[in-house]
């Protein structure tokens, strides 16, 4: 199976997409751009969603649940935000279909069901939710509302790959609702951190936080706050957004609120989200060319063990040692697959576990029963190793925890190597044609520069990393005076 | 704030409506039909969500994603579910929404941005899944699939009420597929049996299980089973259906696997779903006069703590001693809210927590700690004792307990009471009119007499009860021979 799968080297896109259907987590579907989440891949999804709503919650938050479709005259009411996802919006018109005339098997829209305004299939929820702010926020005491929702979005995208740009697509997104500014700004800091947090203790992925320049803000936002993770391509994902939206939103459907000293305001928002791309994330942070490779943490299954044996006796025997260290595994809270299929041949299923990317096999044959060990794969470093069959629970612990933190550190070593300080802007221009990764670079903060370079050389101002120590400093381009030091790169 | 609940007994419908709205639970949004759910409602239904996702997988279940979106042409596909659910489809038509000309802060459905073939937002999903099943299938070894899925869906019912009918509502869509006949009806009827465990061992509801006659049926289905609880104002909700959809759909998507003789035939099938409307069924079990009544098994926190005091030094006191106890309940496994909030009297809070229906209320005053005693208050049978300080948590485990049981066992006894055999149809129709239940009645098996009867009463065939031991019934309504025994009420 693994022989299939096209080299990163030959074609990394190629690589990408191959290895998303062969590792069985998602497919394209019967709708244009809309995919299919196979039961792999939304298991490593539920995995991410559990660990996220626990530190939602562990912050504060609540969770509750929108419609799905917005009316337009909602959806206009915050200009900025309307202009920004307007061209992106699958609209629904009609409530009815009837049988066709013509043939009557077929079904065609009925024109008498037309909607008398037509709704938008939420490409984000701020209006339909700060419209309903608008009725629960009254006074001081109403706030703060800290509240995230589990949903389907969807954003009509030309061009779509799985994971990584979909028309629908699984996120979380929360809205939170603030007296004051301050507040608000560190609601939505704190959130950016928690995204990094679980990046990179969970997803094993490191990440750089900043914030956007202003036209990579999002639409309605006053300040983007964001995480970027460098993939093996040297390339940048944006793996996660906490926006701080000012009193835009609460101008746009009145939304005020009455201090202790009864004075009215206008309240502050915060909204942030993360989406079913953090799939697309995960797997290009650490696969290779045999298949996935999963962090312990997020991994459906942490171990398989997969019987080796030639006739009924040996399975027996193997079998009953296999079930006695998955039932001591499974105690220690591990995660166990017991693979004891005899429709398939353990090179077979050798091969379809490395490129599922389960993080450690063990393999129990007759030898090893005589011997009293169990044969132990590791799939981050593909080296395999003899143990002790009388404490597999104990290497197991140590491997996954080491697996854990070896793939953080070779990824992080990945994005240092590939994280350059540069200058010059023909240096800038060899490094992101020919080598690719981040470049730090200063930036004279206008947004000139910044298409300009856009245009030259598709490298984008991924976030702004820091606003001090400018004194003397220039911008690359324009050898201006430096307003930040930036980080550019090609991004996904 | 309990003072303003309509009683049952005046407008159990009004109660009904108030109740949700008053308990935090759902309130109506800008989207004719569809709801928003808030916190502490969602927070049930998450409870719900946890629990049932844990029985799916016991069972053998895996949860993946499909598309909001259906093709026109897949959605007709199969014909009597195409039929079934056409009348009340949401369709998207275009893709983009562009500035109106004559007003540029105004949106206008971009004429240009119109979809070739229309997509219909889902009403259930077993179009686009059996048409991505096709590619998954084709030999046994590939079956049996066994697959939920969370998602939304949409149905544009003309009359919506909070939870029990709504355009838009959160659900989970089993969908399975086998090599026999036999296998599937089994799949269909354990699904619905794991429903009726829930709705019993979880929800404190008892249900009747049964299966639908032809008329009340899914839409594509060859049989429904089902699970029908009995509402205080004496009407029937469904509860949850599983489907044996016989070959239906694979027909309708070609999907044919080889068994191991080579030769190839169509696949089986079962769907089943349960959805928010649950959470109906929930409130309208339990709840009185005052508010929610929530079985502890199901309640965002199963023990409130309110603290009473007139002074700093009181409050220091009694919270110190609130936050032992609290942590020795959270220490065995009890969800507990310590409301310290200093913006709301006792009384308020009582008053609150009653209308949210959680279970147990624990008050700790000046006067407690003296004595060496908490206030222990039942919210489902409204009575309070005092008990000893130091073993609340024993106490409170076996209450917690106690409390599930009890609201099983009065459900379960109204259900018995409100359940009647009847042969005379002049009693069929005063029960029905007067009293309101389900009657168990013989029927000939005739879609006339059921359509007759539902036209004279409203009463509609909930469940066929059995079908054996028939020698010498008589339908009810016809006099002829029977050809079942089924549950007759009125319906939400």
């Amino acid at each position: 199976m693994s022989k299939h799968l096209t080299k990163r080297s030959d074609n990394y896109s190629k690589w990408y997409n191959e290895l998303v259907v062969k590792a069985g987590l998602a497919e394209n579907s019967a709708v244009r751009g809309c995919m299919v989440i196979k039961p792999y891949g939304y298991a490593i999804w539920e995995k991410m969603q559990q660990q996220l709503d626990i530190m939602f919650k562990e912050t504060g938050h609540e969770n509750a649940y929108f419609p799905l479709l917005v009316p337009k005259h909602l959806f206009e009411a915050e200009e900025k935000n309307a202009e920004g996802f307007a061209k992106e919006c699958a609209v629904v018109t009609h409530y009815r279909l009837k049988s066709d005339d013509n043939d009557k098997t077929k079904l065609v829209v009925d024109p008498e069901a037309k909607l008398e305004e037509e709704l938008v299939v939420r490409p984000t929820s701020e209006a339909i939710i700060w419209n309903t702010y608008k009725n629960w926020i009254q006074s001081y005491r109403d706030l703060p509302i800290k509240i995230n929702q589990w949903a389907n979005v969807m954003r009509w995208e030309m061009r779509t790959r799985l994971f990584l740009r979909t028309a629908e697509f699984l996120w979380q997104e929360g809205h939170t609702a603030h007296e004051t500014k301050e507040e608000a700004v560190e609601e939505a800091i704190l959130m950016n951190n928690v995204y990094a947090q679980f990046a990179e203790e969970y997803m094993a992925m490191p990440v750089i936080k900043g914030k956007k320049s202003e036209s990579e803000r999002f639409a309605g936002a006053e300040e983007t706050f964001c995480i970027e993770a460098l993939m093996q391509d040297g390339k940048a994902l944006q793996a996660g957004t906490s926006h701080f939206l000012g009193q835009n939103f609460a101008k746009a459907f009145e939304v005020k609120y009455a201090n202790k000293e009864g004075k009215l305001d206008y309240v502050w928002a915060t909204s942030w989200g993360v989406s079913t791309r953090l799939m697309g994330a995960l797997i290009m942070s650490h696969s290779d060319d045999n298949g996935l490779v999963l962090p312990p943490k997020l991994a459906p299954f942490q171990v398989v063990i997969v019987p080796i044996y030639r006739n009924q006796e040996q399975f027996n025997l193997v079998s009953d040692k296999a079930k006695t260290i998955q039932k001591d595994l499974q105690a220690n809270g591990i995660t166990v697959k017991f693979d004891d299929r005899d429709t398939h041949k353990p090179g077979w299923k050798f091969a379809e576990y490395e490129m599922k990317g389960v993080p450690l096999r063990i393999a129990i044959g007759p030898k090893d029963i005589e011997k009293g060990t169990v044969e132990l794969a590791r799939r981050d470093t593909l080296t395999k190793s003899f143990v002790s069959a009388d404490d597999v629970s104990g290497t197991v612990i140590q491997t996954l925890e080491d697996i854990q933190k070896n793939l953080y550190t070779k990824a992080h070593n990945f994005t240092t190597n590939h994280t350059k300080f540069i200058d010059s802007y023909a240096d800038f221009k060899a490094y992101i044609e020919n080598e690719g990764g981040f470049a730090e670079c200063f930036w004279d903060g206008s947004a000139e520069t910044e298409e300009l370079i856009k245009k030259e050389t598709k490298a984008t101002i991924r976030c702004i990393i820091s606003e001090d120590d400018l004194e003397g400093k220039k911008c690359m381009y324009s050898n201006n005076p430096a307003k930040a030091k930036v980080l550019y790169a090609k991004a996904y």
